[in-house]
C-alpha cells in the first residue's frame, strides 16, 4: 500500500504545478472587473473535483458567485465529513508593494521557510489550504483508503462576507448533511507548534458618514465658523475608546465572557515572542487594552478598528476646502457571548450622541458574524488533534483566533454540526497584505495531516 | 469736460460687448486642454491695452502662462499706481449645474440684481472686475484726465496659485516700481454697503502621515493588539482643538493680535443674517471657537481645518484591515502677526508629541502665506474710500476676509508697497461655483469708482 509520504515525494512537482495554475487565476471577488476570473476559478475547482474522482460535481448557481459541490459516498451508513473552503481571494492592492506579480506564483526562501514559500495572492488564504483537501482526498481515493464519506463545498465569496452562502446552505440541508465540517483557513503557532483553532471572534462592521454643509466650502472664507465634517468625525472616533483603550460604547462589554484564571494562565503559557512580533511588524511597541496581554487582546477581547477613512481633498498638493462629507468604515471584533445584531445598534445610538450640532450623522450596518467556540472533547477535534500529532510529532495546542469566520456559526445553526478549524498557515503569511505567501512545508504537511484525519475520525466515532 | 457718468451711459452696450468677448474665451488655467484659450485671453488683454492707449504693451513670457503688461507714464515725477488682475478662470465643473453656457454670457435679473447680472465663468472672478480697470483708465486717457502714472500687470495663473508670478515680479522690480497697488478681486457686503478688504488671513498647510505596522494587517488577527494608524490619527487630530474649539498647539496664539473692543464693536455692527447663513449651508447650527461671533471666527481668528483625510479601505463594502498608514491634509488660517514659517514647526513638534508608542509620524510643510493688513490711514486706502463714497454715496466699511491672497504679501515683500483690495463682487456671485455672475450695476459702479480713485490718490499724496 502506497503511503502518503511516498505519494507526496513522487508527486511533488505536480502538486505544486496544479496549485500554481489555480493561483494564476485572479479570482478577486470584491472587484467586479475580475468577474470572469472568479467564474474561471470555480470551473477550475469543478474540473479538479471530477479529476480526483468525486461524484455529482457541479457549479451551483447562487445570487452571487457559484458554489462548487462534489461528493464521494463510500457507504450511506458511514459518517460523512463536509469540507468547506473558498476559491476567491482578497484584492492585491496596494499592488506596488508586491515584490512579484501577485498572480504569478514564485517560490522563495524566507527565514521562517528554509524550504521555500509560495508567494501569490491566495497562496495561504485560502487556495493553498483548500487545495490540500482535494489532494488528500485524491490520494485516499486513488489508493482505496477513503474510510468515510466526504462532501466538498467550495465558495467564491468568502472575502466579501459570503453573502450567498446562507442562501445556498438553507436550500440544501439534505445534500450538505454531515457529521462534522473541516476547514483549513486558519493558522498554527509556528511550524513546530501545530494548533487547532477552537475560538473565533465575531464581527460587527459599520460605515459612518458625517455631513456638514451642503457643499464643499472654501476653508479661508468659512474656516473656523462651520463644523468641518472631518474634524468632527475624528473627534467622534477618538471618543469611541478611552485612555485605557477600553471601548466606551455603553453596554458593549455586558455580554463579554471573562475567561477563568486557569484559562488565562494557559494562554500566558503559549509560546509568544513579543520582540519578534514587534520586529515582524516594524513597530516599537504594542498598543491595546490595559490589563491584557497581546495574545489576549487579539483573541479573547473585543476590539474596535477603523478599517478605512476618507473625505475632502486627497490628491497632490494643497486644496483649501471644508468638505461637505467625511466617511469611515469601523469594525468591532466580538467575543462570546456578544451579539452582532445588538452591537451595531448600541454603536449607532452612542455614535449619534457624540455628534455636535451642525452636522448630520448616518450609520450603515454592513455585516456581522457571531463569535464561536469548538469543544476540545468532540470527536472531530480529537481526530484532528491525532492527525496533527501523527504528522507533526506533537500534540496541537487549542488556540483562540482573533479573526471571524461567520460561516462557522452559520453552519452550526443551519446544519447542526461543529466545524474543526484545522489550519496550516502562519501569522507571517501576510494574508490580505502584499506578498502573501504559504510555506511549501505547510502545503505538504497539510496534505499529509488531512489524509490521516479521515481514519482517526472514523475510529473516534466507532470507539 | 465729459463726466464718467455721461461716458458710461453713452457707451453702455459697447462696454458690455467688450467684456462679453473676453468672457467667451474659456481661459481655464487648471486644465491643459484649454491652453490655447488661455493664450488667446492674454492676446485679448494685450489688444485692449493697446486700444486704450497704454505704452510698452507686451505679452511677457514666464515659465507658465504669460503676464500681460502695459503702462502710461504721464510724468516720471508723478506717483505710480500698479493695477493687478487675472485673465484666467476656474474650471466650469460641474458643468451640468450651469443654467446657461458658462462661456456664452447672458444677462438675467436676480433678486439681488434687479438691473440684471452677467452670467458666465469669470464674470466676477476676475475678468469682469479686472476689465473695469482697463475701461476706467480708457475713459481717463481719452479725456486727458489721468492725473498719475499707471501700470497694468494682468496674469493668467491666479486660479492655480500664481506659480509664475513671484518669478516675474522678482525679475522686474524696476519695471513694476509703484506707490500703491490696486486690485479688484474681492467683494463688498452688499450693493448698498460698499467695503474695502483690509485684512486677509495667512495660511499654513501641512500633510501628516501616521505609520503603524509595516504592512496592512488582518483586523481580526491583530485587532486590539496593534496601534491602528487611523484610530491613532483620529485621536491625534481630535486633540488639536479643545472642547471650546481653541487650538491646543503650544504657542499658537502667542503672536495673535487681539482686536480692540472698538474694532470688535464695529464688526458686531456689520450686517449679518445668521439664519440665512445657516439656511444657505443647510446646517442647524454654526460651530467654532467659544467667545467669538461667526464673522470673527471666519476672519479675525485663526482656524484649523482638516482639508482631506485618507487611509485603509475606502471602496464598496467591508474589508477588514488595519492599514499600515493613514494621512491627513491639515491647514491653519493665520491672523496678524502669526508667522507661516513658525507655525508649521510648532505644529510638527506638538503633533509628534501626541503620538503614542507603536506609530511613526511625519509632517510635511506644503505651503503657506502671511496674513496681511492694509492700514486704513494709508493714502491708498483713504483714496479708495473717498472714491467709493463718491460713487456709492456711502463711506465703505473696512472688512476682514477669512481667505488668503498670497500675492498681496508677496507684492509687499518684493515691491515694498501696499495693496488696496477694492473689490465690487458679492458673496452671492458664486465664484468657483456653477452659475457665476456679476451684477451689471456692480460692473458700471466699479468703472465709475475706479475713475475717481486716481484723482483722490494724487490729492492724498500732495496734501
Amino acid at each position: 500500500m502506497q503511503t502518503i509520504n511516498d505519494y507526496l515525494s513522487s508527486h511533488k512537482q505536480g502538486l505544486l504545478n496544479e496549485l500554481f495554475d489555480l493561483l494564476r487565476i485572479p479570482s478577486v471577488s470584491a472587484d467586479p472587473t475580475y468577474a470572469t476570473d472568479v467564474e474561471a476559478a470555480a470551473d477550475f475547482i469543478k474540473n479538479q473535483m471530477t479529476k480526483i474522482g468525486l461524484d455529482h460535481v457541479s457549479v451551483e448557481e447562487t445570487p452571487g458567485y457559484p458554489i462548487v459541490y462534489g461528493e464521494k459516498i463510500i457507504n450511506p451508513d458511514l459518517p460523512t465529513v463536509l469540507v468547506y473552503g473558498h476559491y476567491d481571494v482578497q484584492p492585491p492592492d496596494p499592488i506596488e508593494l508586491w515584490e512579484s506579480d501577485p498572480f504569478e506564483p514564485v517560490i522563495k526562501k524566507t527565514d521562517l521557510h528554509p524550504q521555500g514559500a509560495i508567494f501569490a495572492r491566495g497562496a495561504s488564504d485560502d487556495k493553498g489550504q483548500m487545495f490540500m483537501h482535494l489532494k488528500a482526498v485524491e490520494f485516499l481515493l486513488q489508493n482505496q483508503q477513503m474510510p468515510v464519506n466526504v462532501k466538498f463545498m467550495i465558495e467564491g465569496e468568502e472575502e466579501v462576507g459570503s453573502p450567498s452562502l446562507a442562501w445556498y446552505v438553507a436550500r440544501n440541508h439534505n445534500k450538505l448533511k454531515n457529521d462534522v465540517i473541516i476547514i483549513s483557513d486558519t493558522g498554527m503557532v509556528a511550524n513546530d507548534i501545530p494548533a487547532i483553532t477552537t475560538g473565533l471572534r465575531g464581527l460587527a462592521y459599520v460605515e459612518v458618514t458625517v455631513t456638514g454643509p451642503n457643499r464643499d466650502l472654501h476653508s479661508g472664507l468659512y474656516g473656523g465658523a462651520v463644523a468641518n465634517p472631518i474634524n468632527v468625525l475624528t473627534k467622534m472616533i477618538a471618543q469611541l475608546t478611552d485612555d485605557k483603550n477600553h471601548i466606551t460604547i455603553p453596554g458593549f462589554y455586558d455580554r463579554v465572557k471573562e475567561l477563568s484564571s486557569a484559562e488565562r494562565e494557559a494562554i500566558a503559557k503559549m509560546p509568544f515572542d513579543l520582540k519578534q512580533y514587534q520586529k515582524d511588524l516594524d513597530i516599537d511597541a504594542v498598543y491595546g487594552e490595559d490589563g491584557y496581554s497581546t495574545i489576549e487582546r487579539q483573541s479573547i477581547r473585543p476590539s474596535l478598528d477603523v478599517n478605512g477613512i476618507w473625505g475632502g481633498y486627497t490628491g497632490e498638493g494643497a486644496k483649501t476646502i471644508i468638505p461637505s462629507k467625511a466617511h469611515a468604515k469601523i469594525s468591532m471584533r466580538l467575543v462570546p457571548d456578544q451579539d452582532p445584531n445588538e452591537i451595531p445598534k448600541m454603536f449607532e445610538d452612542y455614535f449619534k450622541k457624540l455628534a455636535p450640532k451642525g452636522v448630520k450623522v448616518s450609520v450603515q450596518n454592513l455585516h456581522g458574524g457571531y463569535p464561536y467556540v469548538t469543544p476540545t472533547d468532540s470527536p472531530g477535534y480529537k481526530a484532528a488533534a491525532q492527525a496533527m500529532k501523527k504528522a507533526f510529532g506533537k500534540e496541537p495546542l487549542p488556540i483562540y483566533s482573533g479573526g471571524s469566520i461567520p460561516i462557522v456559526p452559520l453552519f452550526e445553526k443551519e446544519l447542526g454540526t461543529k466545524s474543526i478549524l484545522m489550519g496550516f498557515g502562519l501569522n507571517s503569511d501576510a494574508i490580505h497584505s502584499p506578498n502573501e505567501h504559504y510555506g511549501v512545508y505547510n502545503y505538504f504537511k497539510g496534505i499529509e495531516t488531512i489524509s490521516y484525519f479521515y481514519d482517526f475520525y472514523k475510529k473516534q466515532l466507532t470507539k
